[in-house]
Order: C-alpha cells, then structure tokens, then sequence
C-alpha cells in the first residue's frame, strides 16, 4: 500500500507542482515545477506554460507492486507520522486497513477505523495517524494529499532517530524511561 | 468511473466538511460540517469537535459499481466541463481513458492523453476539461479535487440548458450557427 | 464595452502586477511586474521597490473606443464565457446591456438583468456568464477583477475551436447532436 | 468623485458580500451576506444561495451627483488616508485629480500623478494616499477595491478626532509641535 | 518557562480570537471571540465590534511563576512536541535553555542550539522540537505562536497515552522493541 | 521598548524569512531568506534547505539596551503609527506603557489602556496606534508581529514628512489649519 503514498508524493514534488498554481489565487492556468531551475521560491518556479507538455500532467507505475521486504513489512509509511502540510484521504482498492489518528493535546483521542475495499478515510492535517495491514494478503490504497509536498514525520525516526540525536536526557524525561531504553530505541533508528 | 467521481464528492460535501479545517489556516484539528445547522458561512458550521466520531471521517461503497444507463453512457461526468474551485488528480484502475482540457485565451491549447491502468493525470483548477472511456470494457477511476465543493460546471448544460435559457440570440452570435441549431441545443437539455 | 475589459486586464498583468503584494499577505508595500526577468513564480518577479515610479502605478487611454468591427460586433468579450480566476465588477457608464451567469450543476440557473447608465453588477468567480449590448448605440462600462490575471475562456473557442480539436465523437456525445453540426460549429473557430 | 467611492463600498459592504466566496477559497458559487442575520463571522454569514436574486448582484444610482457641500468640497474621501484591507485602483471619468501616496518606512516616498480623463491609478493596500480635484469643473472617477469592506482610517479624524481624545502630550512628541497647535487641531475634528 | 507558553495560549485562544481578522483577509478592525456563542466556525464567532472593550485586547500576570512540580520540572511543555498550526518564536529572558528541532523525513536532521538572555529561536511549523531547562536556576521565556490556536501534540501522550490506546502491535512494530517496553511506555501516560 | 521591536523586525526581514513557509500554505519546512539573492519575490527567495544552520533561527542580543536619546526619548517607534501588514502582541516586561489603537471610519474610537509588567496588549492590524512610556524608568516590552515584514508608517512623517512633501493646500484642507501651521509642521519632518 504505502509503496503508492510513496510514488503519489514523487509525482507531485518533482513532476508536477502546483504550490503556486493554486495556493493561494492562481494567476497562470498552471504553474509546472521547473526542475532545472536553482532559483528557490515555496517549492521551485515554474516552466514556461507555452513550454507545457501532456506528460507534464502525467504519471504512470501507480499499479506496479512496490518491494515491501523491510521490517515495517511494507516499503512505505504506515508506522505513526504526521503529515505536516497536507490533510490525507486514503481510498482503500484491497485488502483490510486497521487505520487511526490522535487528536491535539488535552484530549488525545484515538479515532480509529477498520477499513475494507471501497472505505475512505480522513487523516487531519497534522496530527499523528497509522495504517496497519491487518488483512491475510496484500493492501492496495490510495493516498490523495491536500498538499503536493506534504511532508512526512515518522515520529519513532524523528525522535529516536535524528542526526545526530536528541540528548538521551531530554528523551527519559519525555518519556519517562531508563537511559537503558531510550538507548535501545535510538540503536533501532 | 465518474459515478465514483460524484460519491466522491458527496462525501466531501455532505458527510465531512474540512473547508474551514485546513482552508487557509485551521484553528482546529478538524471540522466536521454540521449538517443541521441553518447557519451558512462558507460552506457550513462544524459539529462540536467533542462529538466527533470515527464515521465522521470514514465513506464506504466507492467500490460499488453505479448506474451508468443513460445518454453520455455513464452516470456522470465526462463531458466538458469546468471545476471552478478545484483541481482534479486523476487515477486510473481499470480500462482506458482518453482525457484531456483546454488551455485559456488565446491559446485554447488541448493538452490530451491516452491513460491506462495505474496512470494518473491533473486537470489543472478552472480550466474545460472531458474523460472519456475509449476501452472495450468498462472504466474505473478515483478523483481526488482540491476542494470538498468543487462544482461542477457542464458547458453543455450550463450555456444550453441553463433554467430560464440564454436567449438565443446571444447563442447564435457566440456560436455563429442559425438559431435552427441553437434550438435543436437548447431542445436536449 | 469589452475592449475596455481587454485593455484593463492587460494594465493589470503586464504593467502592474500586485499578486504577491496583496496574495495572500503582502511583504511589502507592492511588488512591480519585473517584465524583463526571466524567472516565473506565480505570475512574475517584482522590480526593485526603490526604482518604482508614478508611471508604474498609472495607465491611460481608457476613454479611447476600440475597434469593434468583427463578428461579435465588438473587439471582445462578451459571448458566454467564464474568469476562472477572478469575481467581475461592471459598471455600465454609457449605453444598456443585457447581461447574467448561469450557476454550476445541478441547478444551471440563470441570473440576469438589464444594465443602465450608472448600474452595477457582480459576476460570480469562475461561473459562466455573458454581456450584450441591447441597446441603439454605443456601450461603454468598466469591469474590475479581482484578480491581476482572471484568465480569460471563451465557451465557443475552448469547446469548438481549440487546437488541436476535442474529437468529435466527445462533442458530438457531450451536446447530443450530429456530427454534421460538430463540424459546423468546430469550423467556425 | 469620492461620494461615488463612499456608494460603491456601501454596495459591497451592505448589499452583497463576497468575503467567504472568494476569499480564500470559495465553497460556492457566491456568498450572499444575510444582513437580516446578527451571527458575525468575517463580515457576515450567507443567505440560503437557492434564494438569490440578480438584484442581489446589483446596484444602481452610480452615475447620480453626491452633495459636496462640506469643509473638504467633497461629500467623500480625499484628504490623506489609508484603506488597510485593500488595494484601489482609481479611473477617472470626468476632470483633473491630483493623486498620490506615501511608502512606509524608512523611505516616506511620495508618489503623485495628474490624472485626466481615461487614467487609471494604483494606489497599494494599507499606505497614506488622498486624491484632490485640481481641474475647474467636478471630477468624476470610479473607485475599485480588492475587498468588500476595505475599511478607511482618515489620517486627520484618527489622530485628532478620536473618541476619546489621543492625550495630546502623545501628540504633541509625535508632530513636536506646541500644544496649543495639537488643541487648535483637535477642535476641528 | 513554559507555563508561559501555556498562558499564553489561553489568551489567544479564549480571550482574543483574530482568526477571521487576519486570516486570511480580514473584514473587520477585529474580530473578538464571542465565547457566548454555540456556534462553530473556524474557532468560534465574533463578538459585535462596537462592544469591544480594552480588555479585550488585554491579557495580564505574564510576570507569575507558574507551578513546575511535575514529572517535567515544568508546568508546561518542553518534552518533544509539535504545534501543527503554528511557526514558534520563542525569546529567552531568564536563564539557560538547550532547544532544537528535527527536519522532516528523509533527514530528520537535528537543529539545536544553546540559549541564553536575549536569544531568540524559531521553531518551524509542524516540526518536532523541545526545550530543556540546563541553567541551574529557572528560565524564563516568552513563545510568540504564528496562529493563535497553534494546538499541541505531546509525542509520548499522543503516541504512548492516547485513549484508547494505540493497539501495541503497531507500536512494538513502529519503535521495533519488545512489547514490554511498549507496555512500559504506555503505562506512563 | 521600541529599540526591541526595531531590532525584532530585522531579525525577522533580514535573517530568517518565513514568508513563503507559512503564507499561505508551506511547500517546504522553513524557507530561509537569501539575502544573496538579486531575485525579488514577494520578500525573497530561500536557501536551499541543505544548507540550513542553526543560526540561520537565532538571533541574540535582545536583552541589550538600545541607544534612545533622540527627541521621542526612544530609538523606536511609539508615536501614532500604523502596521499595514500585520497585528501587533506586545508583552511588558519593565516599567509602565499607556498604549492605545483608533478604529477605523467613522467610529474613530479610542481603545487605550495602562499596561504595567506582566501585561500584554493586542493592535489589531492596519489600524493607528501608540505606545508611551508613563513611568519613571526604563520601559521595556516585546512585540510580536504576525508577519515578518510588517511595514511600519508613521503618520508624522507620512504626512508632513514625505519626500517629496505633500502639497500644502492638500494638507491645509485635510487638517483645516493656516499654511503656517502645515509650514511648520513640514519642518519638524
């Protein structure tokens, strides 16, 4: 499944951008992200539009299987990530999804789902969220983000895995562990 | 195809309104539209967050084939026509789809593409855009649009069939054909 | 009329171009089309603020008639058409117009009236909508958009006459008419 | 001149409110404002679309004469002000204005131009600008802005005319003058 | 420390509402959170500007120490979190604070830095970052927030203490530890 | 107190830019300003994010006093002013400030209020207001803005100030005083 949030992304980062072109008003038809460009604004400038071609719109592979041989047993994201820049809207083509998202502090309410073929679900912008395969075969689903560079932040990588790392005492404070465990987590990442 | 297009939107419309959540800036983590509210904003007020429920986010049945018997041999959208407030990403599932849209003056450029399973094509904000089954079978395709209420604008029902019509005089100018023709138009819609 | 249109949109994008000066926050005090770059961001880059002048700010000549010897008896627009990117103020200061826009799907209503000397009216962002001169003379009236580019798709020319051309079987599908009357109308664009 | 500024802000204000429909991103085709309704949001809140009327896009009465009878031979604006929600662009219809407008800081540039019929002028959100008819006859322009309720702070009724009184010790540091000018100022406001 | 932020907030939040006055074009002066109000927006309505009072643009008792005895050593938030709406400029008055953010995947770099009186930092929105007391005394700080309900998420609360839980398998796959230590962790918070 | 907020915007203008990253939707995590740059957007482009330091979100020296000897005994600004692109939060953290704003036309209402340590005091954007030290010492405060280039006017110098001036007989008008009065004012500027 996340093999396709993965390649959905790439499409809309680096074939197609649309930052400027639709966020806020628009003031071209389209603004085509000009990759050979140096010049960084939100995301890149745009291609000349006459210079505007179909395959410029166009991505294809969305079908093909993507490797999911790593210890998430899956090659993309589905562990707890926020999405900083984008509400999410996944569709689900296969399988089963056990899915979930926590709401901001005081409350931090779970409000979680167990998806089937044809469910949709909504992932707020921002907030922590998961998918798990919870089926006997694959998962097939698509993610529709409201952003074409979402961002992601898996929050074991983010906290347990920087470069170089969150000082060990900041992270037993935070969570309340021996030295011991935090360690443990940080070998992990 | 584009019956999942409609349920799609009716989703995003009538069950689960993020306008205010994440268009421009959101001061929640979510808003769910209420949908007994008389109150009209932009859009309509959201339900207490409180009360929020994991069905406030979830859709199901996009996987359910939809009555597509009727003139455009199909139950939705794939004649010309504009998104005013959204742009469409398009993914394909089964079958082969010819899409394309039209650029704005002067240009009126048509940008076309021929796309199969797994390919994805934009359809950028604004602009007349058709899809169109060119397959043996039939077609399925998920839209994703940048809007929950896009709307959809059908050039032919809109400049035609629109209730009461445009007088036909000013058809017979903008269109250079006898009024003969423009009443055999205005006739079918 | 129109060619008052025509001349104040080009004011607007090529003199004087205040999209990032007031979309969506302004960094500074206004931001001068840099016609000469190269670069394209959303629109195009701004002048050094410290070389503005009066001139940058000014434009004239919007009391000159235009040309208006062509089929739509007026150098143009007023067949149905819609601004994807902008709300229409007009002012009619000479002359009456007929004038409306016909709202998106389902209900395709159409809203119209007749203008005078001195009346105002407000075309709808992204909806298609129409002028016509009614009148026994002259019409002359200013439009304000809300945007420094509203882009411009006149229905005939998107639908009709782009290039290449939409297949006629699309056309012929979307308006439920003959091919014979496709080509008609495609051959007039 | 300016009582047609002070009736065209009254039709935006009061008659038909756009805010939520264009700005940022519309959710429907227009926002007509309630005025019968006391919930305020930004502006106010839509009537039901379904009830919308082509007068509610329409104003008339914009080529009537104001009364000018008042200490600044002008029933409207033209002494020094700022309108900090909008960017104006003027069109002169009859006469001669002098028009200008300051930067910010540090550079407190003015830029001025003498308008005549035809012209067009930009003067950018949020900056001290003033418009004065310096021809023999009435002047007659026509005032856009880019909000329906630009809002007007007029420089002399805001730092002498204030209710209460700013103390004039404020005053009398910030012009450095003595206080009997401040107290000569802040009768005539 | 940051019981300051926490006051903070309360006044953006509860007392003083300018979401709809500034974002994204404001209107109105000002919009004040009507807290009378049921109805829901984007935050919550605005009180009748001519009601408005200096207090409700007040806010006092910035200068008292809050209570820090907790487990954090600190009333408020320093453990590592994110503010999914808002950018955070946080000020040092008093003492010494080691602070840092970490960069969203894939590099999920590490930006710290040592603060003393008179130093500034900006936490990017969305970002994961933490502040820590390494003075010997208390420090003091001051958080200006780009959004004036930026909302909070606490890692380890959202991750390890939300309610329900997070079914243990995915976090035992997520943070690849036994499910000891999940269960460890998750009986923490 | 002022100096703080000169200082303030500049780290903000010059230093660390985040115009792009938060107005309106970010692309990227941060975007920091690149002063290198010879392209002119709306602020400036960014560096490209890999090269991102530390320093590039720290600022230092807050704490120290700025040189106020000059005839508003303040290096800064307290005199009747306006910030047209942003809301102003200002925090007391010495001393005794009597702060107030203006509404805009036609109310003209004076909101002020007496703000001892601890205080703090919102000014809603694009409206006039001042800030003045009361006390017998030191006053000191923060002020934070919600744009990192708010643009300051002050009236003083706008009006009687501007280079080149504003022609008396607009300003005679304006104010209804003796060109003596508006000569003398010119000279202060």
């Amino acid at each position: 499944m996340a093999n396709h949030i993965i390649i959905f992304l790439s499409l809309l980062v680096f074939t197609c951008s649309f930052a400027l072109a639709f966020e806020p008003s628009p003031l071209q038809d389209f603004c085509i992200a000009d990759s050979t460009s140096s010049a960084r604004v939100n995301g890149v400038v745009c291609k000349d539009p006459k210079l505007a071609q179909a395959n410029d719109f166009f991505f294809s592979g969305l079908h093909l299987p993507g490797n999911t041989s790593n210890f998430l047993g899956s090659k993309g994201l589905n562990s707890p990530h926020t999405d900083p820049r984008a509400t999410e809207i996944l569709t689900v083509l296969e399988g089963t999804l056990y899915v979930g998202f926590v709401t901001s502090n005081p409350e931090n309410r779970l409000i979680s789902k167990l998806l089937q073929k044809g469910d949709v679900f909504v992932f707020p912008i921002g907030l922590v969220h998961f998918q798990r395969n919870v089926g006997y075969g694959n998962a097939v689903a698509i993610a529709a983000l409201s952003s074409q560079n979402p961002g992601i932040i898996t929050i074991a990588n983010a906290v347990f895995g920087s470069n170089p790392s969150i000082p060990s005492d900041v992270l037993t404070k935070a969570f309340q562990v021996d030295k011991s465990i935090v360690d443990t987590l940080q070998t992990k990442f």
